[in-house]
């Protein structure tokens, strides 16, 4: 019995046979697919690869999240085609590596995962909705919002334990130039800044997640690199810390604002390829005001850096002539 | 003269002629009921009496804070069926006990309850408006908006004095376990859960309160006692401190948030009791998310946890075909 | 060869020639006259007046911040009619004053300068777009944020250097009363209150602002100084510290909501002047509010409380059938 992998346009038929286990296979590989906004199990199995390829433990958290967010979805009586597309796969998978990643995996940090990944199932229900009147895509906001929401409430309750990853609270200060940028630096940072979109600062991962891209969108794969280095370099003029942008720390917000300007959300072409270097450029600023805005809480700021400087891009190129619609 | 207390819906001679003091007295009882989302005079009377029980400073407080409320809309020209409703009443009710709870009793402060009471009816309004569009409930947001506004300002206006209740600043660091929780705690915590939906953790305001949403709706009255217990049990398995436990501090806003699922917005039944029930075990989460991101401020979260958990929870609601509107 | 300028409305054959040199000219005269909501060239060149009057070094950057944040929306296609009314202006021309504040004026702070100013045209486009399911206006938000996120990125980016303006990261406390407000006070604190709108504290500045505002509009000017003293008032009244007061710290935020609440976006006469002096008696509380929320960031305020402030009453009226719109 073979997986009905596929990268083209889903059957009607396919809608309708959830239940059958290839067809929710194919669904939930199009879930991790959607991380990075592609409809395409092939590229959710090179996601899954990469991740595999990085920690054995990050890759179950995966199928587990996209698992149980997509069942809550169907449970709960979801739009099918967007449950079929994979729409309610990608917030959960970020989820449960996410707290995989911030939280020590005791049995109740289990729990949690079923319970976030259930949950952000419902936040991406009702930021669907209420972004109805905008005609906007919420992204992976419910992703961030709802992972937030279980670190922050490590400071109350006394049976979750952070690892090492969480940051501690501290005010924000100055920085200081710190460490030398040298090729090394560039050529990891490039790889790692794709991988930090699943939380995986591996070059090997970058490159599967780069060949995911690859094999759905060429466009989406030159975004996503042009991206990483757009905000590597950003980073490294401003002065960021040499091993944050070896890490990718700076690369990923870029990677996918750049995937989501150039190749989905608005007309291939010049304009487009100009607008979203100059998003993959600004990230990096946005991606360093929201670390240090969230240092006082101890929290890391994933993805929303993408998230608004995304929705800021696609609301402001409604209002500009020059940039097509896709 | 008796006060024309009344259960029922309301008749348009009584939206005309809000000058009369029957009227009025029984617009501000429904403006307490409100606070629990219950359209009832009865009810407002025992929320009022529940109140009472604990402290005669906070009822009066409370009735100060719904009449100048109410009056700034009648003033101002809001829309008289909504003012009739209480829906001018009660975010004025909560910040008045609130500004009373947490700041020193001086004459300037009672200035500022009046001040503020009138300014919550101004955000109500606007938010009235903003929220139009998506025809979503405001809930208890102008509330907890104003109040916070004005113990912020206490950082800058040297004539505003704290109480031992406001929170002193400080960075969130893990919780660890504290305490035992006992019969005695999850019998208290059970009432004082209800209590503090108007800061009064207390048990016998909390039976007050019960019996109140019980004269209104049994429904409303089962999901507050349902909501309490559900919001008590989750903070003790995640290992919430055992005194605030006690104290009712994860159990009101699961209390309103199930009161608000279960009884109000969406069809009785089984379902949306299911779905109240997941909203009020959510709730706990929120909450401590809530009161760890705003400790850097010194600043309770009050109702923030029940406002943006029940407005998820109804904005998803729409999405599932499983849930049925009200 | 004269400017162009022009306090009349628009002709049609301007929006079409922004090419030419007097008409850009006016267009960015009008961009600085919108800073204080101000459609008027003449305006806009004694904002200017009075912004080089205390420094140099401003005037140029508010040049530069209107002209990048002018051509940048001219090159990307925004509604004609809207840049030349210099709508695209304003939040340049404050963002870049803010830059040059808040961090010291290295070559590299220059450059962010231009990128912030284009990016802030970006914002006040996407804000447009989402705003117009309110019909609200976005005052000066993009300013604001633009500004808050290239301060914040100082805490990563180590070849930014913040100025002594910046505030030091710090957590809350009580105010304590602090020196005493004299006759001095309250003469240059009037004054310095219009002065900051444009982070001119400085009593010559305000003087030219108020004639700048005279020239347009009488009732704006008298609602700049009846805004000015409002803020004033009540800071004094509220304990706030002396310094603040007379540098006009609680006093812009005044200013701006009074001109925009008496003066823009309601119908002249004695309600919406009473509906305005209501906003700037609030706007001195969301202001401490806003400052004390910020503190832990060691980020500045600036308008954000006018944003607020103003947003909230313009909803407001919309729902109070005793304010008539404009």
């Amino acid at each position: 019995m073979s997986l009905r992998l596929s990268s083209s346009g889903l059957k009607d038929g396919d809608a309708t046979s959830l239940q059958h286990i290839p067809v929710m296979a194919d669904t939930l590989l199009r879930g991790l697919g959607q991380v990075m906004l592609q409809n395409n199990s092939y590229t959710g199995l090179l996601f899954l690869a990469g991740i595999a390829a990085n920690s054995l433990l990050f890759a179950a958290a995966a199928l587990v999240g996209t698992a149980t967010s997509t069942l809550t979805a169907i449970v709960l009586g979801a739009d099918r085609a967007s449950v079929r597309a994979g729409m309610f796969g990608f917030n959960g998978a970020l989820v449960a590596i996410a707290l995989l990643y911030f939280l020590a995996p005791t049995t109740l940090t289990w729990a949690c995962v079923i319970l976030a990944s259930a949950c952000s199932t419902v936040l991406m229900t009702a930021m669907l909705t209420a972004f109805n009147v905008w005609e906007l895509p919420v992204l992976t906001a419910p992703f961030v919002l709802t992972s937030l929401a279980f670190f922050l409430s490590v400071a109350r309750f006394g049976r979750l334990y952070p690892t090492g990853h969480l940051p501690t609270a501290g005010l924000p200060v100055n920085a200081a130039v710190e460490g030398v940028v040298t090729g090394a630096t560039v050529g990891e940072g490039l790889l790692t800044g794709i991988g930090q979109v699943f939380f995986q600062g591996n070059v090997v991962s970058g490159a599967l997640f780069a060949a995911g891209l690859f094999v759905s969108s060429r466009r989406a794969c030159a975004a996503a690199l042009t991206g990483s280095i757009s905000g590597l370099l950003v980073a490294w003029g401003m002065g960021a810390a040499e091993p944050a942008i070896r890490a990718g720390a700076f690369g990923f917000n870029s990677v996918l604002t750049a995937i989501a300007l150039a190749s989905v959300f608005f007309a291939s072409g010049t304009t487009s390829a100009i607008y979203a270097v100059a998003g993959a450029t600004v990230a990096p600023f946005v991606a360093a005001a929201c670390a240090a805005a969230l240092e006082p809480l101890g929290m890391p700021a994933m993805t929303l850096p993408f998230v608004l400087t995304t929705w800021v891009f696609l609301l402001a190129g409604r209002g500009f002539s020059k940039i097509e619609p896709a």
